[in-house]
């Protein structure tokens, strides 16, 4: 795959539906792209890909740093990320502030997917951590009504994200979607909201080519019921 | 790109909203799949694309073999068909029959593309075809209103089509994709309805990997707003 192309395994359409018991080796997402999110069998914590090292955040709070060839993944995006634009920004309104900086940036690209990283302090910082499915096929609305959530003053750290568009509701997350990780690698999880401590570095690429991979020979897939439930993915993933 | 995954180019919510101005050469599409369908640029005519080789179908009724290198195409699907299934049936109920065979086939397959090939005699099928824009940027509903309908009787011929999953509506045409072109080459179109005279030949394959280009550097698709019209897909595709 060449750079700045996006990279999906199975669908958030799946995951939505409690798919998360099988999956491919992280190893094989990795030859793929070096940047990226995701989660992990069962959807315990979230995946940060950033620079090819992959982290899982617990909902305990504690970072794994993960061995790729022994670990699978039900679900992950990522992309040989390589910044077309570069910027420096202060964001007070964290998501909203972004949304309106990546429009003023790239405002052809509101049909294509763009991949974006965010490396500086955060004056707060809020984020979950999903602790899992209690049962097989357990939904994602349900994972996450147990999520812990946790919020984080003067962290330096990255944020590594997607913003996909509308069409693509159900395969992935119409809009934006971030993690973060701390620069210790300490903590970290799926972005709420936030505000910088001044500027942070921004890096942006558009990306115009979906290569998507479905499970196969995965019966929990192939038997799920993949109704686009939006008001469900915004409600976990918004 | 290997066999039996799905190449597009562009998407149909591109067309529904009458982007059909450009495209890439159809040259290229063929690098990456010998069987498929599309359209023409301003939405002229049906593409057929049958072992590698493409036809235009258009509403006068001629059929045009058309030069690869010389032509663009706004929108299209192909792969390189490899049937991992092959068997005969009669199909009284065309799109109805083929859709419960399908479902025999391949029940596990319903998260899944699947290519298909039908070889043989139609007793009665009715295509359309679409004659193109009056203007730049007229979408497909107002296109399609405008169809040339045929009904043809104990046509020799080939299927070519694809069947997509619910969730990819709006990136393509959910549910079943199906254009004709006679055995002399010189009728066809997207079919609306079909019976067979007798058993035709089926071959079908199971995709689980699109591959999905976006068009770059194109005005009218970066300007466009890609709603999902659920109902208008079905209307002018279904």
């Amino acid at each position: 795959m060449a750079v700045n192309e996006v990279y999906q395994y199975s669908l958030i359409s799946a995951l939505m539906d409690g798919v998360a018991s099988n999956g491919i080796p992280i190893s094989q997402i990795l030859s793929h792209g070096d940047h990226g999110l995701g989660t992990f069998k069962n959807m315990v914590g979230e995946m940060i890909v950033l620079d090819g090292e992959v982290y899982q955040m617990k909902a305990d709070g504690s970072v794994v740093h993960i061995d790729p060839s022994s670990t699978i993944t039900p679900f992950a995006t990522v992309t040989k990320f390589q910044a077309t634009t570069t910027t420096k920004a202060s964001l007070k309104d964290g998501k909203k502030d972004l949304q309106s900086l990546l429009d003023k940036l790239h405002p052809e690209a509101r049909n294509h997917f763009l991949a974006i990283r965010m490396d500086g302090v955060f004056k707060r910082i809020e984020f979950r951590t999903a602790g899992g499915q209690c049962r097989p096929r357990e939904g994602m609305v349900d994972v996450c009504s147990r999520q812990t959530t946790h919020t984080f003053e003067g962290e330096r750290g990255t944020v590594v994200g997607f913003r996909c568009p509308e069409y693509a509701m159900g395969i992935n997350v119409a809009g934006d979607h971030l993690h973060f990780i701390s620069d210790d690698r300490q903590r970290g999880g799926h972005i709420l909201g936030f505000e910088t401590e001044g500027e942070v570095e921004i890096g942006v690429a558009v990306l115009s080519r979906l290569n998507l991979e479905l499970p196969k020979g995965d019966e929990e897939f192939d038997g799920a019921k993949l109704i686009k439930d939006e008001e469900g993915i915004k409600a976990v993933e918004g």
